[in-house]
């Protein structure tokens, strides 16, 4: 398991190893120039001419931090760094990237369709412990692909549920992409749920995606029925999200109706709205946030977009995720910029004596781990 | 009367007594742990399980600056705190905290309905003195409880109105709360008003609110015609409202519509729409604003909230306040953190160049208090 | 034309001349202080009892930066500067503060009504290049001005839709001030708009602005099949606007539709959603953002606000304009701001080796100059 952190990032500061409550598995093969530049962006589309996904805040972020680990200079050109990656082979890089992530355990959301490495591969190229975290929207598309009737795809999925719930830590929402934030707060009746499943099931080809808002909404009581925390895709995406439909603001309603069920809500990214996810992990008990992918790509911007987070979030609810998808190399700035940015505002405001350095260390520790380890009963 | 501020936080700039424009007053008993912790938050419960709102930007504020008050360290744990409180006893504590907030002048909205310091007692306590503001809402609510019909609760309103305008120096709507800000711009038909006083009177049980989008409006435009200036909750608070419905720029058609009556609207707080409130300030002659109670509740980050409205608000737009509630400590916070972020801004901006020491100590003095003193016509 | 600029604002930094890919003229007579002051406000209204249009960000920053230009000390009075200015003459002011802009290209936007000076006249007085950039509403208003019916019209806006697209660079839309953003996506049906504009032409006085939505839709689409690009203004500007329909996001819709036609389109200004259009920049190939009008109107801030931009906007996306209105001075101040706040950026990022100054320089090249004349193919 991974070390805790004290050095060129942590400065002063020890930091335990990070728990990444939110990430995917990574690519097996290795990645052309232009396959590998797809994963730094959200865009679906090639980059616009004359311009390329190298030059952005995640593109400087990986020149930054991942090239000594594969023993070339920080800052080297992206062809000399992909070429080095293949040279050694995807696993290889894989092996050294992960190893240095500073992460000890990953939640990792198994929800894409896309291959890539499970929660046991991952734990075991990154030295680390990990756990699942189920999607719901793909459970429900596993159901339908072997379903009958509505009756029988509800009774799958119902039981679907169940199952997930006794092995894995948490579930996971992309409604924000399948339709938007805007959803009926409560609960679908049961002959809702019941109508549009057969309307669903009767228009759809196998490996269609579910978006019907009443089945999203169904998805969402069910998983809260369960007792384990429920992860909801919040802010900015790849171009199948409306950004203005992601804001979390818009689950007030139903940030309000699941409250009394108990189930805990963790709103991942937020960006550019997360302000408003500290604001309901401010106002509301079972609310939590993370600032996520919004690490990642606002790069040497991150301290600030951290900061304004820990603006109106209570210190006890913000919680650390990379939201690492398919490059190893994501969860190393993921983390390392994470870090960078929690350093510099626990140095800047302990400098200013607004925070003591007690406590200011024992905040870190929270946001780093321990919010993690509650939300989710990790122990440890 | 407090005395201007010259030392640790005000440095080398002379800041004058600050005018507190909008404020509420302190609670006259001693608190338990859990009743002082209560006063920390916007949310309506309990801390999450493992939490603390002590662990918040604004526990850790009341950590720094009150101890010291108290004869204590600063950054002490919450319990000593609260314990010596308790020790010297509320009005002693209160005494020595308001008595060291550098404010010269309060203007207090008397509008909660819990057992709270009126401005004089909040004045002899904090060697000040102070003004009412009077809420709109508490007004009606009074005038309901009274009444016997539509006809006499109008007339009772409109004499209350009337009455407080002689008094007052302003009126304050929290039409955020009850409602949103998305109500129609204009002042509604008197007809509307008489039907909807009489459908609230039929369904009211005495001590019920005013929540009737109609009758807020004829509030607001009640207050409008006296040719005070009117205050407006905006932005966060606690979770009766729904943050993006308290957007100001859902103003924007009530801004415009009364724009010929002169009357100057103060937007409060704005957070995180503060930008959307500086804007508004910007635009529109008689519009004015805050970020109140945003710098107690981001404390470390005060400074890039206040620097935010700077961007867009003129400089004699800008008003200061704390929003205290009940807790002596907030406004001793509320005070010590605005300074502190102004004279943060001063210094950066002085000392780049972009803007002259002699510019920077008149804009001080204007945000501080005068902007304050003309905007209420408190003379001195 | 002007060189670039290594000194007091760029420091350790060759930048090259500046493209301001968006712009207007400037007004050619001497000024009294009002008339002066009104330029540095977007509001229609004389400045609030007891405060000046000079205590903003814009204008200490037209303090700071000009009164060198014209023989005075920076931050001299107010009152010294304009009476300095007409000392000297409209004529020769402007000579010096265009002069002086470090801009090397002007990109003009000719569509205001009042009398400003064109691309040549400016191009002139700031020994630099200029090109034209049309504005859409107005090619319509001239075409109604003169057409005697619906299909006259049309025809008529046809040919100055494909005239301008032989001699401009781009085109511009201010449908944000006459209707907002909030418009429908596709292309209106040819009976729509033949509708639309028999009504408009009936009810219409010579002079009247079009603000039909379908109009203004067909406009957009005009333009975008042009294949020249096409400016959009969004966020805030003067009070003929609501700032909340002038969400970038609100373009989501037609983002999506007009992507297949090729058309880039560069959303201009933004703010206080300025992350909102960086996100379209990123999410979609075609589109481009700046901060535009933000840089002079945040002053001290602009920094903070070109950081915003830069979270999510791909390098090779965001543009340099001033839309300097009237006053020479704002070609200077939004200049000299835009350069100081990127030097500032570039200092921090690199000091703390998030990028290479290798990086950094070539970032700095695109977007002050690279990107502009790449998207408008200006050659140079």
């Amino acid at each position: 398991m991974a070390r805790g952190h004290r050095g060129p990032d942590g400065g002063a500061w020890e930091l335990p190893p990070l728990v990444d409550h939110h990430c995917h598995g990574v690519v097996r093969e290795d990645l052309d120039d232009d396959a590998f530049a797809s994963y730094l962006t959200e865009s679906d589309a090639p980059a616009a001419p004359g311009t390329s996904f190298f030059d952005t805040q995640l593109g400087f972020a990986v020149r930054r931090w991942c090239p000594p680990l594969l023993d070339l200079e920080p800052h080297c050109p992206p062809g000399a760094y992909t070429a080095r990656r293949r040279e050694l082979g995807a696993h290889e890089a894989g092996r050294r990237l992960l190893g240095a992530d500073g992460i000890g355990e990953y939640l990792v959301d198994t929800g894409p369709t896309a291959d890539l490495t499970g929660p046991g591969e991952l734990a075991a190229a990154g030295g680390a412990r990990a756990h699942e975290v189920v999607r719901l929207e793909r459970l429900a598309e596993r159901a339908a692909d072997a379903a009958g009737s509505a009756g029988g795809f509800l009774a799958a999925l119902e039981g679907a549920v169940e199952r997930a719930a006794g092995t894995a830590v948490g579930f996971k929402s992309v409604a924000a992409y399948r339709y938007g934030l805007d959803l009926e707060p409560g609960p679908p009746a049961a002959s809702e749920v019941r109508a549009a499943a057969g309307r669903w099931l009767a228009a759809r080809d196998s490996g269609d995606r579910v978006a019907d808002p009443v089945l999203l909404r169904h998805l969402l009581w069910s998983a809260a029925r369960t007792g384990l925390p429920l992860q909801l895709h919040t802010g900015f995406g790849d171009p199948d999200l409306r950004l203005d439909r992601c804001d979390p603001l818009l689950l007030t309603g139903f940030v309000r109706a699941v409250r009394p069920t108990g189930c805990r809500l963790v709103l991942l990214h937020g960006y550019p709205y997360h302000r408003h996810a500290a604001y309901l992990a401010h106002a509301y008990p079972h609310v939590y946030a993370d600032v996520g992918l919004s690490v990642n790509h606002t790069g040497a911007r991150a301290a600030e977009v951290l900061a304004e987070a820990l603006e109106l979030a209570p210190f006890g609810k913000l919680l650390f995720s990379t939201d690492a998808y398919g490059l190893p190399e994501l969860y190393v700035t993921g983390a390392a910029l994470f870090r960078e940015a929690l350093v510099r505002l626990l140095e800047e405001w302990t400098g200013g004596g607004a925070w003591s350095r007690e406590d200011a260390a024992r905040v870190a520790a929270l946001v780093c781990a321990g919010n993690a380890r509650r939300v989710y009963g990790l122990g440890g």
